[in-house]
């Protein structure tokens, strides 16, 4: 089997990682989370974890029943490193809801025309009507982070950016948009170790880029332009919430749930629901990685 | 639990439905399939499934990397009575491809708006451009069945349809477009048995309407109106894929092989594509249901 | 021949005008200025007004093709009363640039769908990418006039927009849009004398409009919404520019002039551009109707 | 004052222009027609014109007064060299029409993704909805002529293309589209003398386009490209209406009589329409440049 990008994740392994790193991934055993910072040794097992998630989801049908009476309008906005797990979280949100009226939107780099528009009129189109619920898979936040890491902004823009995101943010939730935006964070063995699990399974390579690739040399300017967007763009109407996402079951499930808590739906559950982990969900502060 | 539309399915069921498909819904047990027209008695088990089904999701993912380079262009329109399995077997076929470069298109009903352009026009808008494989979940067909069955359209509107689509699907297979045209068709046992597993499932009412809760009573209107379709549209440069889908499993691996089996894309494996099954798949002279 | 609405605007000027309106209409010569508070008493003569107008354009021609070389943005808005003239004066502004760059947008009134949108949802969908001038007839303050006059808004989304369109406007100047915001005032018998001149001119009915007759008997209405919109709105980011528009001739020569003045492009002639108008052109103080 | 594109219309003229065109234009005197295939020596004069002109857009007023109640499509489809008149006679039809029911389309050159679409697509998302009349200024005619003439198609795409452009014109109107057609067509001479008149005008330069200076030099090409499409899509379903339009007032008086005779619609006045003039208008046979 040819590996993508001619075995670029698999040669920065060999070559590149911090020794650290490496030696997380070496001696990792199934089911134990690289990470050393994640607050659980091990993986949460496959039983509770459905149970948890097939109670989560019948409260997700339920939400969307209302918001189809209702007319609410749900905006929840995924960000995180590449292989965070955004995607496989977006899915079990989405895995028994009307499609129709829960998109996922994951906009390819603009092109030339919108690279000269406003920054966020193209995400604009896609907000909300009317019951709908939009997921979106990464967002206007690129110019914050991988846009500002690869150069694909200058500095001023994003200082512009900066200027306009809140109040952006502000004019959407001031209008009822219920804005959700959460941060996945993993660690930087769980990165590559996904990195490395992708590179040599078919099913998963179109997963990868040459910015995955990239990405790997670019860790560090990663945190600061992580730590800064966050500190900068955590506003009292459009807050983060940050979820540890090394252990991809704690993660999903408590990302529904921290969607789900604050939410007003008939037949709402408090328990079906239950309560998020406060040691994997959390204000932008929670991050270490 | 309310059930939804006022528990119109197994009012259905205990009211209304004919004696012989009650008796085989009743006596149905798990794993045995209630069609007694489906040319197995039983499911196919889930250890050779799900190992066909991964050989060909790599395939898939090879296909799709082939289009990537070669600019190919993929249509497959899947249609069929209301639970026959459409959706399902999209989300198999999507399972691990790239989304954005493999679109589902499952269209509301027409706007005001739309319902006065040209009928085909709302579809030609998603048709795919260079390296696309676009899912059509029910297509430019409903004007043959589901719109004249409930009187969405009149009957001239039918037959000026009937003229055309065969025009049409000439023009775009003339352009290079590889089109296939798949029917899933299902016994009315499977299928009200599908409808009330629907009903009684929180996570599945979604995907239940009010149309389907009146085409109950519509089954002979939709075979007669099938029929016509499928006769009048199997053409040479368009031909029909009848699948026999009271089994979701072999509808699904079928499906995938009947796609695949005459695409030509870099690394094909014929084995692991695996023969189509002949007794599930053929032209409209297959289907009883 | 018959006349639109049944006469309506016929029936008002004979039974429901003012008498002081009817007046003023019934003693009007030709290019004779009926509104008595319009600083002139007479409309400009053709031979300086073309001659303006000529020169102007050759203007706006650099401007564009400037415009196209320097990827600027540029968007003019143009609100008033009905029949104050908007349509007229983007047609001479547009004349001769080219209709790729210089587009119009005219939107209908919003769908149920987009209803439910963010407001500013629609009209962001047509902001300029670079090298275009957009020229919005009618624009995002039918909120605060026309919709609040005819109750398709409630108050308190009226507030909420009092509260957003601000922001919302500082969020595009700040981005680099050049913004002008151009109020043509019309007086009541000169509204009134166009409406009638509508009514008779086959040629020009379609500009009437169901909302036109029934305005009529609004006009105190608007007033009060129109002096309250032009000053909450009002801004040092995007501030008005009000146009007295009795004489159209030179309404549309200052406005030309009140857009070019403060832009900068190659081969700019100050001295084919000429003076603003003081007794034209001004802030919303010297609105007076 | 320079001139764009280097000067290239006035070298042509200069350097390169056959004699026989170039002396066409030196001896022409105002008002006379320097075409001399025309039949008619002078253009005609500025009062008929205008008198019947004004006639016809009030005929234009009740057809579109008509198309909103009865739902009817109209498509008007402008072919013809650079410079012959197409966006003239466009804007005389919506003069007084109302712009939002009577659209002009002039698309720009395919971008990279929908060159790679089916061909008609991007035209189809153009057609109109009920009661609405569409004005394409250029349009799915670039492949037989433009875009071979200047290699932007290769021969096996417009062949393919020949293939299925009667197939889809068929289907427009077999779906109730009218569909009308009008190649518009100049002689050398009056086509340079244009271009130069382009060139030497400030409020007309962005007109011309490097494929009008290079088209120049392939006069020929264009001849023999236009030959033959006109010949080839000369169907009895879709017919060409060929306008000489070395004088544009005729062309634009009979180019609206062409489409306003064979359409119905509430108080059609056939004397208003006045009569097509045969040696104006016709078939392709009629053309000769
Ligand atoms: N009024 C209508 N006119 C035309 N088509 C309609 C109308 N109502 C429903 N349909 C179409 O009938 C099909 C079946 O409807 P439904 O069962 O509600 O949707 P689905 O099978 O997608 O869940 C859909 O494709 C829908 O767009
Ligand atoms: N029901 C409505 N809700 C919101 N806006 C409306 C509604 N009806 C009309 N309008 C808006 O009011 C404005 C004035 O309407 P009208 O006089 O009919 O149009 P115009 O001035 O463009 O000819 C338009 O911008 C229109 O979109
Ligand atoms: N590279 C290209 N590929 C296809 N079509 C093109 C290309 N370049 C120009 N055209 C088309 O050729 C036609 C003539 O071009 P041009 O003279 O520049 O435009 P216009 O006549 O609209 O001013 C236009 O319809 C344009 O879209
Ligand atoms: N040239 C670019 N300009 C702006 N954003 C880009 C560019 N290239 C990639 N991106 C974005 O970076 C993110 C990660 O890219 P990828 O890993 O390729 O999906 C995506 O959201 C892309 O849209």
């Amino acid at each position: 089997m040819t590996k993508p990008f001619d075995g670029g994740i698999s040669r920065f392994f060999e070559d590149d990682a911090p020794d650290a790193v490496r030696d997380l991934i070496r001696n990792a055993d199934k089911d134990h989370i690289s990470n050393p910072d994640f607050p659980y040794p091990d993986e949460w097992s496959k039983t509770p974890y459905e149970a948890a998630l097939a109670d989560l989801q019948i409260e997700l049908a339920k939400l969307q029943a209302a918001t189809q009476s209702d007319g609410q309008r749900i905006v929840v906005l995924f960000e995180g490193r590449d292989a965070a797990g955004k995607g496989g979280t977006i899915a079990r949100f989405r895995e028994n809801m009307n499609p129709r009226h829960a998109r996922v939107v994951a906009l390819s780099k603009p092109t030339h025309t919108e690279a000269t528009e406003w920054y966020f009129q193209r995400y604009i189109r896609q907000l909300p009507a009317a019951g709908e619920i939009v997921f979106f898979d990464r967002s206007w936040y690129n110019r914050g982070v991988v846009e500002h890491v690869f150069g694909f902004c200058t500095p001023a823009q994003r200082e512009a950016w900066f200027r306009q995101v809140t109040a952006f943010e502000k004019l959407l939730v001031d209008d009822g948009i219920r804005l959700f935006k959460l941060w996945l964070t993993v660690g930087r063995a769980t990165q590559l170790q996904r990195f490395l699990d992708r590179e040599n399974d078919p099913l998963k390579q179109w997963k990868l880029s040459q910015i995955d690739v990239d990405g790997l040399h670019k860790w560090d300017d990663y945190t600061t332009a992580i730590d800064e967007t966050l500190t900068r763009t955590h506003t009292a109407d459009a807050p983060w919430t940050v979820i540890l996402a090394d252990d991809k079951r704690r993660a999903r499930v408590n990302a529904i749930r921290a969607v789900l808590t604050p939410l007003e739906y008939a037949g709402k559950s408090a328990k079906a629901i239950g309560d998020v982990d406060p040691l994997i969900v959390g204000a932008p502060d929670l991050r270490h990685g």
